[in-house]
Formats: structure tokens, C-alpha cells, sequence
């Protein structure tokens, strides 16, 4: 289900999601909790697929996710939304925190606005805010985990959606909001500066008589962060990071922009054999961070001595593609996903490394190639097997001349309810 | 609802929450969150609403408070409560915490007497014992939160409040019991002094015929802290700090005393017009803590290098006024408080900061201001628009000569049920 | 109820949890909250009671322990089941972790196995799976909680258990597992090595006439951890221990090895009049932890100043005893246990601190006599009162040269649903 989906009682219910209803008012409970085992082709190393391995451990056993989910939701007469909220924990061995944790509230005259505030998924692209109990693959891609890490910020966000079933845009999702940025990264906004995040999106449309379906939306974020330090890296034309450190640069404010674009297309294949699906996903824009990460920041970076880091602003792209096939039966399922993130697309191979460009790990391009089987034993139980290959550039980076062992196997049941 | 109010099922069921009933037994789930948006006049200030300000950041989101809460009680079959037990989470972006976790067992012979155990909120005064889903104000003013941060301790207490209709003492609660005072703030008690907390409470009397309701009450506090240093510093009639180090002061209680009275005024203002309303509450007495702060501390004080801190010995006062008005509507509310803290009676304005008085901004009284609108859209949200206008008296201290720019605008939503 | 026990949702409904049924689904909420008063025989003693007191406390009040639980269960039109899985926090004033989060999945055409995985007790010995709801003492014996601290580890477990009512070998329970050792000591596995974990339990069989009830199980744990260091420390004859520094034992396994036997004897007194019941076991073994402790490490074990600290591999045997009596009532009843634990069975007295022997605190074997009396109010309220007598050897050991101080009663309220 979409971490921000619209009410759909029907669906919730055919999960198996256990409710109370009185008239107007419906409390759901829902959770599920993701035990995995996973085997890494090196001893401790970084990953994507779960966080990195320790430094000696090559083998893990790991509760990945263990959600529990509190849902609220109250309805007028006509069986419109008036207002909807959740709470959301995660609780693992590392610990107990909130996932969504917001409040949402309907016009009832119109019946196509929503304003939501709390901490929820960002209204940015699809992967960001597809649940992680529905994904095929076990993990979001490297890139929606370095951009948007946990999905979720704390913010306020409009929705345009029409909820009364013959109105002429009912195929139409429109979301825009501020958020303070951090999100789950950090415990509070460290600047005075806002992200505006803004989707539009198309819901499934029928493309023939075969019922084929096509959806797809775009987005942009316009956000950033202050500068607190004046010394700012951007790229020159040399495949070289430059150094600005004009005295007022400290307090402007440093770029996060992104733009993305993204469609899924769904086939069925015939009664009880399930689909065929292909999803894509292009994400480009510029990302402020600093030298050794461009994972968005969730405090103020600061060197090892306590002071403010300098700041890199970088250019970057990245895409996913997904194929995801049953195989003849609603149970069985391959899912094939290929995905990229350039975080410096001004340079490449061994341009990174190369001496005076003041480049390091964090430019490397990845390209992953992901591949799993899927069995749905019911509808609450799922087991997945699935392989993630990963690729990095070869670099003139010591360590980075060429491709690091630093596959995962990984082996999950989800339990659901 | 009162924080360890009387198990009331109707005054709960008109709240919405969803509740299971078997013949004698009741679970019930309850919860709220409190998105917010905040302004303050200046950028990293330190205020009393919702949290100190990052040190760049003059606006933001966040996730006030995110309580869920499980209510579990059992009635014999006089329906009289036998045993009544909590718990209640608080999850925020800051973390996930427990609030209330206590038991409650009732004499079922005389219907007046129960124990409780756990942590619950310090049965001490009006304020720290209104529920923050219920209060009309975002925060509690600034004594209740130095001397009683989040409200609640560990400990046991003996209630008497009659539970039959017609018990002739049925508009008496007295409560009386024994906290390891660290409350919340530290892991567990960090000496063998133990707090004791007592309350009378006389519930809303009728005044006259148009149903004017008075109540009111009176407390006390008077427990202590070790002292672990023999280093204690008290006020002087010179407006200065005197040390005593006096071997044997090492061992002894510092005290913490404090002594309370509140009174509450509820005039209806007509069949959903709403009620006009008073409150006042009034609290005296000897707080000890360190040179820099006055709050309660949660752990032994300690100094950079890691030995005992010196402990101070203030006298203090301070109080609060509510005026709450419906604006001929249940929907829509004005409320006003005034309230000053002085952490230290003996000095005021420029005696602090004077030379060789050893005072610090710990000594500082501020006055608060405080107006804001509420908005019920129906009973499970309220919107709430608040300004707090904090004021602190000039003193010779640098960067304190004058009032510090330090007001702030809430806007929040509650959501409910 | 034990920790892994087969769903038997009469004995939980007799227990008074709350249920929704769906024709195959139920999911169950149940929790309990364990407020309690404690006093020790000295200020700042280090006990199994609880947890060490702090440095200048001699008395306290505390949350021991506050869970809330979640179960959901389905079943298929046989009414056997087909899955289960459990969330259960624990909340307290010292956080909020989760303590069981686990699936299991049944095989449903022999309905003799079944699958877990996630965090959950390891199958080893009886005290271990005994839940603290349900124990007569307020804690586990120091051996428990030393070699498997929160009894919990992540991992997967195979049972072989008939669920039909005339299968031949109804009365086998036989667990096989793989965990990653940690536990929930520390926040993953530090290395690549996994702990089997295997019991076969005798349910409880009927000895005579007079309903005698006896069961019993044998437990083997063959585990252990990565020598990180190649300074491997074991006893010598004489006393001592010496030494080991080869390189080449870096990387190696460093033995955790258990074997356990326990048995389990319930005689009724008659109806109403409650039970007298024995319960004994014995487990014997190698650990490896280090010189302080012989705690199971949860990280990798480090010197002070940040390396790689030398491992110690001990000879370790403890066992406990158990007697139960009922006060010809089954509201009251009295528990006498008796345990000890001695970390190191090569050495006793005053070779541990004798020059040159290297020997620790650690070394100090230790015999725990308790008593104390519980009175069931009814099915959710328990009291209890337990005095822990513990006795460490005299050593030669500045500060262990003869018994210490650290005795402590402890008086608790139990709350359940």
C-alpha cells in the first residue's frame, strides 16, 4: 500500500487487517515484522542492502523491520473521510522509533482537499513512498536511500485528490508541501530553511482492451540548507572540485534540488497467474553534502575537531527499472531491478582520484543489478530470496581501482497482518 | 481528562475512544499527536515551548507529543473498579519513551481508598496534572516544567476519593505518596531520599443557581536530594551566595519543599456558548540544584571534569492565571495566562550579575505572557494558534541587561481519539 | 505461560487476555507492569536483583519491567495453525525496547513442525523460557542471566512438536536453532559465527494415581565467538591462568559450550489448595568473555584504550533449585530457591587472588538462597515479597576476602492482562 494511499477500507481489509468499527469511526491495528538471514561475498562490508556488516562478520540473522501500526479514521454520513491518523513504530535489536507518526485532515465540502501534518513519507517519486511490506525487492535503491534515508520528513503538505467516485479528475494526485529536511535523520530542523516537495501524479489508466495499466507522475523538491561555513566546493570544468570561500557565503543557502519522473506499467496475465510489470524511475539534481558523503545531511556536518564542515554542492543522476513476473500463479515471482546513482556527474572512472581533484568515495558511480524470488505462501507470509550485485566504477581512488566484492544474498520471511 | 483522574467510562466514551468491553473488563486505546509549526523572534533561542531552538534555526516543524495509550480496567460486579492499569508511549522524531506506566488497585470494601504504583504524574497542584490533550495551552508555564519536568515519577501512592454516589466525603480526593524524585529526567534514583507528595483536593462545588463551579486545592512537596559534595551554597542577607564547607554537609538532605494552592472557576456561558473560566495556582518554597540551572536535577550534578557539583539552596515562588473564554461557540476558544517564575526571591534586577554575589542567569524571574485562539472542529481536532511573550527582568549580568528576543508562535493541531 | 509455548489460547483466555476473533484470525493484546520497592543491605551494591544499585542509593523504586505484547494467530479450517507472530515492547523509565518479535509459520500437513524466526528465547533450559509474568521469583538465577542476558537472540529455530491430540508423540518438544549470539546485548553480530541451540523437553507425564506430574529436558548450546585477539587466556593446573599468544589464533573460535538437564515435579494438594512443586537444573560448560566478567560479550571485548581485548575461556557449572508450596489455597503461596553459579570450576577461595594467578572477580563463585511469599489477588494482580541471600566465597581478593554486603528484598506488584 502507498505510505500516504488515500482510505481504501476494502483493500486494508483484504490484507488482513484486523479492525473495530462503529458507525463513523474505525480504529486498525496492522503490522509486520521482516526476520532475514543475509550473506555478504566479503567480511564487513558497506551496504546497501540493510546497513553495512560488521567489521568481522560476512553472515548475519537481522530483524529488518518490525512494524506496528495504530490507525484512526472518522467519516461523515456520506462516507467521506473527515480526518485519519497514524501512529507507526519500528522496533528492532537497534532499537525503538517512530516511522509515520501524522494526522490528516479532509474538506468534506468539496471532498478533494487534504492537509497533512506530522512525520510521513515525502510526496516524492514512487519507490520513496511505496511500503516497505509491499515492495518486491528488499530494499529501496541506493539512491532513494542516500537522497530521502527513512522516506519520511516532518512537515505540513497539501493534497489535491478527488474522493467522490464520478468526479472528471478522480485520476489525479497532486501533493505539495514543507518540510524541515532532517526528516528521521536528525532530531530537529538545525536551520531556518524549508524543503518544498511537490508531486503530481497520474493514477493507472486503461490502455486497452487487454487491460493494460498505465500510471506515472513527476516531482520536484526544492529545498536545501544553510551554509554555516563560507568554504563551499563546487565542481570546475577540469573534473576538479573549487573552493569558494567567500566570506558571505556563510549563511546562504545551500542547494538540495531534485526532479524526477516516473511510470509503472501493469499486465495482467490472465486470472490467478498474476502480471507483468515494469516500473522506471529517473531522478537528476543537485545535492549538497560534504566531502566523504552525499547522503543528505540530518545535523549540522562538522569536521572531526567540532567545527562546521566545509560543504560539496554536486550535480547527480540517478534511475531505477523494475521487471517483476509471476510465474503462472499468484504465489511465484521474479523481480529484476537495475539501478544507478551518480552522485558527481561531472566525473568519471579515473577522473576520481586522479591528484588536485580533491575527490573521494563519495563520487563513485554504482550501478546494482538486483534479482529475486518471491513465494506468497498467504497473505500473510512472504518469503524472498533475492541477490543484489553490486558495481562501482573503477577509480584512481586508492582501495577503488576496481570493482569492490560487496554482493548480498539476502534470505527474508515477512510475516503480515 | 486529569492524569490519574477517577476511571469515568462516560466522560472517556464521549472522548471517542474505541474500547472493548467484556462483562467486567475494559481495554481501551487512546492516543493523540501534536504536529506544530513554530516562529521565534530570534534564531537558537532557549524557550520553555516545546524545546530550545536549534542554535541557526528560528522556525520549525515538529512532532510535539505522539502519546498512544492502553487503558486497561476491571470492575466487580457492584461495577465498582477493582484494578485499573496504563500504559502510555510518547513517540516523537526525538525518540519513543514511556509516560505513564502505573497500577492502580481499589478497596472494594469501602470504595475509597486505592494504591498506585508505577510511574504516574506527582500528585502535586492543578497544572502538572492536566492532561496535555486537554490543556488549552501548548505548554505548561515555565515552573511547572523546571520543578516537575514531564510531570510524572516513580513511586507509590494511597488515594482516598469516595467511588459510591452517595458517600457523604464524595467531593473529596486526598493523595499521598512516596517518588524517587529523578522522575523521568534520569534512569533511576540516585540516592536513598525519598519524595514525599501530598494533595487535598475539593472537586467543583455548585456556587449558585446559574451553576457557577468552584474547586480547588492544596499541596506539598517535601523531599530532598543527598548531598553528595560538602559545598552548599544559600543566599546571604547581602544578596550574594555564602558557601558552607562543612565536612559533615557531605550526606545530608538538600531540601526540596514546596508548598501549593489552586483554584479553579467554571461559569457556563449558556447551552453551547461554552464556559468562562479562571484558574490560579499559586507555589512556594526551597529548590536545590547547581549555579547554572534550577531545575530538578535527574542524576547527581556533576562538574566538566566529572567531580560533584556545588549545590544551591534558592527560596522561590511563582504562579500562573488562566483566562479562558468560548467565543458563544463550543467551537471556538480565547485562553490567557500569565505566569512568572523567580527562582531565587532574595535578589531581583540588578542585584544579579552584581560583583562577588555569585548569581547567574539560573537567578533570573521571568514573566510570561501568553494569548492564544483554539479551534475544535470536532472532537478528535483542535487547532491552535498561541503566542508566547516572555519577559525577563534586566539585570547586571552580561546578556541580560534587558529583555532577551526570545517570544514564540505556535501553530498546532491535535489529533485525537 | 512459557516463552515459546504452543498457542493455546484457553490457558491465555483464562489469563484474561483480550481478544477479536475472526473465524481463522485472533489477534490478542496482552501486557503486564511490574512496579516494585527495593531495599538493599548496603548503598551502591552490585546485584542480579534488578540491576546494581547506584553508588549512593540503598533503596528505590522502580519499573522492573513493563510489557506490552501483540499476537496475531491464524488458523486453517482444521483449527490447527498456520501462523503466529508476536510484538512485544517493554517499556520502563529506563526506555522502551522490544523484547519478543517473531514469526513462526506451521507445517500443516503433519502438524508436527514448525519454523521461527526474528528475536525470541533461546530453546535452552527451563528458567530461561519461564516468562517473568509467570515466575514465582521476581528474577532468574544470576547463572541465567549472566551466561544468556534478556534470554532473548535473533535467529532460526526448527521444532518438532505434534499438534494433534492423539499423535503417539504429543508429549516431544524437540528445538534446533541458529542464532547470531548477541542477543539483545548488543545491536548485531560482530562476527561471522552462529550459536546451535537444541533441546528435547519431556512434557509433564502422569506419575500416579494422585496426578504427580514430571517433565524434564535436556539443553545443548554449541556455540562461540571470534577470537579477535590472539592473546587467548585458559587455566593451567596449577591455579593460574597462562596465556596464550600464538598469531595464528586470531580468527579462530573461542568456545561458548553448554549442556544443560532440568526436570520439573507439580504434586497437587487438592482442589482450591494449590500445588507443591520442585524444579532443578544443572548446567555445565565452557565460556569465553574476559577478565571482568564472564558475561556473554553483545560487542566485541575492548581495552580502555580502544584495542582488542584479551579473551578468557573458563570452566563454568550452576544449577538452581526450586520449591513451590501453596498455602492450602491458591491465593497463597511460598518459594524457596536456591542457586549458584561458579564461573570458573578450577579454582575455589583463596586461589582466586593468590600472586600471579591473574584471577579476577569474575572468578568468584557465588550462592544465591532466596524466600519469599506471593498473594494472587485475582488473575491480573499479583504481590510479592522475595529476599535474595547472596554469598560470594572468600577469596584473596582485596574487597572479596569474605562475604559483601548485598542482600536485597524486593516488594512488587504485578498488573496483568
Amino acid at each position: 500500500q502507498f505510505l500516504m494511499d488515500m482510505i481504501d477500507t476494502t483493500k486494508a481489509v483484504g490484507k488482513g487487517m484486523l479492525s473495530m468499527y462503529q458507525k463513523y469511526d474505525a480504529l486498525r491495528f496492522s503490522g509486520y515484522i521482516q526476520p532475514q538471514f543475509q550473506m555478504a561475498s566479503a567480511r564487513g562490508i558497506n551496504t546497501f542492502a540493510g546497513g553495512n556488516f560488521n567489521k568481522e562478520s560476512d553472515n548475519r540473522w537481522m530483524l529488518r523491520r518490525g512494524r506496528i501500526r495504530v490507525d484512526y479514521e472518522h467519516y461523515n454520513d456520506q462516507d467521506m473521510p473527515v480526518l485519519q491518523f497514524a501512529f507507526q513504530f519500528d522496533g528492532t535489536e537497534r532499537g525503538v522509533n517512530i516511522r509515520d507518526f501524522y494526522g490528516r485532515v479532509f474538506d468534506t465540502k468539496f471532498n478533494v482537499f487534504a492537509f497533512a501534518a506530522g512525520m510521513f513519507a515525502r510526496p516524492f517519486g514512487w519507490e520513496v513512498n511505496l511500503s516497505s511490506g509491499d515492495r518486491e525487492t528488499p530494499e529501496r535503491g541506493r539512491m532513494s536511500q542516500i537522497l530521502m534515508k527513512t522516506e519520511r520528513d516532518i512537515g505540513g503538505m497539501l493534497s489535491f485528490e478527488p474522493r467522490k467516485k464520478d468526479h472528471p479528475l478522480r485520476f489525479l494526485k497532486i501533493d505539495a508541501g514543507l518540510f524541515n529536511g532532517q526528516g528521521l535523520t536528525g532530531p530537529s530542523d538545525f536551520d531556518s530553511h524549508k524543503d518544498f516537495i511537490g508531486r503530481i501524479y497520474i493514477k493507472p489508466r486503461k490502455l486497452n482492451a487487454q487491460n493494460w495499466r498505465l500510471s506515472g507522475g513527476v516531482s520536484v523538491l526544492m529545498g536545501g540548507m544553510q551554509q554555516f561555513t563560507n568554504v563551499i566546493y563546487t565542481m570546475d570544468n577540469a573534473h576538479a572540485f573549487k573552493v569558494d570561500s567567500t566570506v558571505t557565503n556563510a549563511g546562504k543557502i545551500a542547494p538540495r534540488h531534485y526532479y524526477g519522473a516516473d511510470m509503472q506499467l501493469k499486465i495482467p496475465n490472465g486470472k490467478g497467474k498474476g502480471f507483468t510489470q515494469f516500473r522506471a524511475e529517473y531522478i537528476r539534481g543537485k545535492q549538497t553534502a560534504t566531502a566523504s558523503t552525499t547522503e543528505t545531511p540530518g545535523t549540522i556536518p562538522l569536521t572531526p575537531d567540532g567545527k562546521y564542515a566545509p560543504l560539496y554542492i554536486r550535480k547527480f543522476d540517478g534511475a531505477y527499472l523494475y521487471f517483476i513476473q509471476n510465474l503462472a500463479s499468484d504465489k511465484h515471482q521474479v523481480v529484476v531491478r537495475y539501478d544507478w546513482y551518480d552522485p558527481n556527474t561531472d566525473v568519471k572512472g579515473t577522473q576520481i582520484g586522479a591528484p588536485g581533484g580533491g575527490l573521494t568515495q563519495a563520487d563513485i558511480r554504482y550501478n546494482t543489478l538486483g534479482f529475486g524470488y518471491l513465494y506468497y505462501l498467504n497473505e500473510h507470509l512472504k518469503l524472498s530470496v533475492y541477490y543484489d550485485w553490486v558495481e562501482n566504477e573503477a577509480t584512481a581512488l586508492p582501495g577503488y581501482e576496481k570493482d569492490l566484492d560487496d554482493n548480498v544474498l539476502t534470505c527474508r520471511l515477512q510475516y503480515r497482518f
